[in-house]
């Protein structure tokens, strides 16, 4: 049984090699670079285990990402909550009413994830991680 | 020694008891409720340990929540880094020219925190928290 907590926190960037300086100043070590063709994103991972940073760099123009800089610049683009059952999570959701956007998908590190969009969830794009428990 | 991680995400809100709802349908735990007068807001955290949630609702109307509101709406406010000596990492974010905003406070839980400015941090509202280390 784990509780659920903030897995890590998703920042859309211009450059990942940028922004990345900083969290090693702070003292955040690369886990980890990925690349999604599928959404259009690069992205590298700080920290380890809970509570890392996700930098996210849009590889093409046509992906939320891009559409997230071109509208807002950079900045704070999710939260991850881990959770242990996403599909009971989910279900609980909707019946309180939350939309979920999109499907259940494969996230960072294979995992899978689904959103909940901000409009149910106080302003903030909440990604839902499911988390190995055992 | 510790790892810089993501001590907790900061989210402004019009109600704490409304969006802990959401929190709690995800698992989550309330930690502690807390009225900061100084920064005219009352928080409660989610969640234990690190990666936590911190929800703030302000209680008047003149406060950098309370604006951020207006401006923005309900939404993700800031992220929290831990870090373990908070001076040598200023100094070190000084060094590189990153804006600090005010001074070295305290923060929730009475612990020594900073912010960096969005304009030095990728457009992301950087509070440093100073935590134990032993």
């Amino acid at each position: 049984m784990i509780s659920a907590i903030v897995d890590h926190v998703g920042i859309a960037v211009k450059s990942l090699s940028e922004q990345g300086q900083l969290y090693k100043l702070l003292g955040l070590t690369l886990d980890y670079e990925e690349i999604h063709p599928s959404e259009g994103v690069k992205i590298a991972f700080y920290g380890k285990g809970i509570g890392r940073v996700e930098l996210l760099e849009p590889i093409e123009g046509s992906n939320a990402i891009a559409k997230f800089l071109e509208s807002h610049g950079e900045g704070l683009h999710h939260v991850a909550i881990s959770v242990e059952d996403l599909d009971k999570v989910l279900e609980d959701c909707g019946k309180e009413g939350k939309e979920v956007v999109g499907d259940i998908r494969l996230g960072a590190g294979g995992r899978r994830v689904a959103f909940l969009h901000p409009k149910s969830a106080g302003g903030v794009l909440l990604e839902l991680v499911e988390v190995d428990s055992t």
